[in-house]
């Protein structure tokens, strides 16, 4: 049945890729007000599309701000409701000028497409409604009932979309969620991606005296905040990378054999060249995959206090901030860990100065799938299809914001079928995306959907 | 014998005002290029004056810079040779809006002279002047013979004294110095300052990845280096305000009984209350006094790596800087201790980032008096006949290079007799001198130089 689906998208190559270009030159730049209508005009594309595939229900959703693009179609008995996220907004283009080519005028070179969101999101969006249309034109029918939820403020921190999806909970209840919105390790190499990190912060700054004072006066009798507050930051973490903050590490399952091998045999980076270290330094115990995929982390993002100026200043510094942020693993309840933190950093702060801690006001909860779950697998046996090579199993170490909410909102599971390569350029000048990539991804989306057909909650 | 140059100096009060009032104003700012012809017609005042007086082979002694004024009178048999140091440069006097009164138009008003060098140090200079007129005047003599070394860029860092000391090594030579350009620990509480820190420092930079990292991509892999900092700037303190550098405390006296006593009785801030701390926090078996008078210091001036600006950034920063100096006691070699503190950090360097210590150019050694000395004690009477209040011993944490540069080229005694108040504002808008330390030190003067006629080295 998937053959007749992929030689439909084969013939159609040609005319599907002009599509697409007409999508990508839309300057749907979220978060710059002058590209308001673009915006919108994007929207109304997916929207357009949404109808000649034959979906239903068809609408613009409007918030205030960008509106989220609706649709449905539920002509699959006996099968289960996927709901389908995705956003047809993009980063900026600037700097314009390190652009080989306009961002917003598609061109293939290389075997790959060049323009702002063709990776991200707007080329793997295209890619779920081609398979659709596909679908419809050669079989008449989805395999799955699909809800089509796709945003305009992905860039913009997703402001409005949590409102929307809880007011409107019923039409999107779904059995899972499929989100093409990520990437594979590496070009070629198909990825499932089954967990995710949630996240937390504070900001903590320490006050001595009231003023910057001066260090012949004053050493000896004012406490030099920025001492303090190196005592209560290396208090936080031990010289194995263990963070030493009372019951951090409470409620975190262990890492089995079989996920931690998972991790190991995919492929990564050589940290060494690509980031400049001398070497690695994960958690005691754990790998550097092990530890950015699976343990929890708690970095200082930022510290500052005192003189930055070329030469001395013999002060004592009247402040001194840093910046703490934590990745989160599942198990970990982000308010806890913030609270956990924010009483370890008052316990251990040192006479003679105050300390004030803020919590930093967005967080999120980690994600994850259990990599033998069955929506996984069958993604597994899609991706071994469509790419012709067995699938890794990774988990992020970053978050992304929207599968905390689906999660949150709907508690179905939420898979990540991502084709995007890290040479893709994400948010920076001459993004792209593999024709391999969006050929051989095509292919494997019709593989899935006629796997998960018959997939019972 | 004082009694008559007492006097003297009360009868023409009035004139000598004047005359100093016309020496503060000429707006010597020696660090500001377009005010170099007045810094040289200040130090023509001195030259004048000094010729004026009676002194010999008055000259201008150009350097690089603005010129040090030299005058000897060398009339006294089998009297002690002094070498009297002082400036007449002064600091800029902006922000000028929050002058009452204009810096450069001396004004006498609640018992002040308010001009830009009034008490730092043209005022102070010009006391010395005065009582040297009043003995030439009235005696035809002075009771010592003095070498005037009054320079044009103390307050850029006295550039090219060294140098010239060191030239006319033979022309200086003294048997003790003195400078007037210190304080007293309050107003009308005549104050010996028998003693003044030296100084160090050095800058470490650790640098981790070649740029900013993704805090989700890459914890776990790569070392934190505002973390790795920090656990080594806390490496230098415990929390018992000691220095851990292996060898700082190495050649230190002990403090005395006696010294301690001293220092104890000199009235002192509140810190609390003048400049806002919960609590003084010296080294533990030390009073805050004694810390910060006699013991040595170890600051952090400054401190930055990565995010500063609102909000959270989830990096993992490339570098991370801190800026570290410290106050030396006697006994404490400057480039000794600045070798031990950066072999302390290299060696406590986490792995995983590198590290590059600097040391800072600028050091000087400590320099202290034995309180008992007979010029101290000498000292301590004049101020007792001058302000009829018996006089406090106190050691400063501060710095005066110069009296480290006397005491390396000649290795004599350097007496400080200043007579400003902590009221006077130097470096800052309004700075005076009270007019009772104006009369009264002169009258201090005029008993020490009787007092010290027959001292020999």
């Amino acid at each position: 049945m998937s053959e007749q689906v992929i030689t439909y998208l084969k013939e159609n190559r040609e005319g599907l890729l002009e599509k697409l270009s007409t999508f990508l030159s839309i300057p749907s730049v979220s978060t710059d007000s002058k590209h308001k209508t673009d915006v919108v005009h994007a929207g109304e594309f997916i929207l357009q599309y949404l109808k000649e595939i034959g979906f239903h229900s068809v609408e613009l959703q409007e918030t205030n701000g960008h509106p989220i693009v609706y649709g449905e179609w539920l002509g699959a008995t006996n099968a289960p409701t996927v709901l389908f996220y995705g956003h047809y907004d993009v980063q900026p283009a600037d700097p314009f000028d390190l652009w080989e080519t306009d961002p917003f005028t598609p061109v293939i070179r290389n075997e790959r497409i060049f323009a702002r969101g063709a990776s991200d999101d707007k080329g793997q969006v295209f890619m779920q409604l081609a398979v659709f249309e596909a679908f419809m034109k050669t079989e008449g029918k989805l395999p799955v009932n699909v809800k089509v939820c796709i945003e305009g403020e992905e860039e913009i921190g997703s402001k409005h979309l949590y409102e929307v999806l809880k007011e409107k909970q019923q039409q999107y209840e779904a059995d899972f969620a499929v989100i093409s919105d990520s990437g594979m390790v590496e070009k070629g190499q198909p990825t499932i991606l089954y967990g995710l990190k949630g996240f937390t912060g504070l900001e903590v700054t320490v006050t001595g005296p009231k003023r910057d004072l001066h260090s012949g006066i004053y050493g000896g009798a004012a406490k030099n905040p920025i001492m303090a507050l190196s005592h209560m930051i290396s208090s936080l973490k031990n010289e194995n990378e263990q963070v030493t903050v009372d019951g951090f590490y409470d409620d975190i399952e262990a890492l089995s054999d079989d996920e931690r091998r998972l991790m190991n045999e995919a492929p990564g980076e050589n940290y060494v060249n690509t980031i400049g270290i001398t070497e690695t330094t994960p958690e005691i115990g754990y790998t550097a995959k092990e530890h950015t995929m699976a343990r929890p982390t708690l970095e200082i993002n930022g510290m500052y206090g005192g003189y930055q100026g070329e030469g001395s200043k013999t002060i004592i510094p009247s402040t001194c901030t840093a910046k703490i942020t934590c990745r989160l693993v599942p198990g970990q309840d982000p308010n806890r860990i913030q609270s956990l933190i924010a009483t370890h950093l008052e316990q251990v702060a040192p006479k003679g100065v105050s300390v004030n801690v803020t919590k930093v006001p967005l967080s999120a909860r980690a994600y994850k799938m259990d990599p033998h779950h069955p929506l996984l697998q069958k993604a597994a046996n899609s991706l071994q299809k469509g790419f012709g090579k067995e699938a890794v199993f990774v988990r992020l170490g970053g978050s992304i914001p929207v599968v905390e909410m689906i999660d949150q909102l709907f508690d179905i599971p939420v898979v990540l079928l991502g084709f995007g390569t890290p040479e893709d350029n994400l948010h920076s000048p001459n993004e792209s995306f593999p024709l391999e990539s969006y050929d051989k991804g095509m292919e494997v989306l019709v593989h899935y959907w006629n796997e998960v057909k018959e997939y019972k909650r």
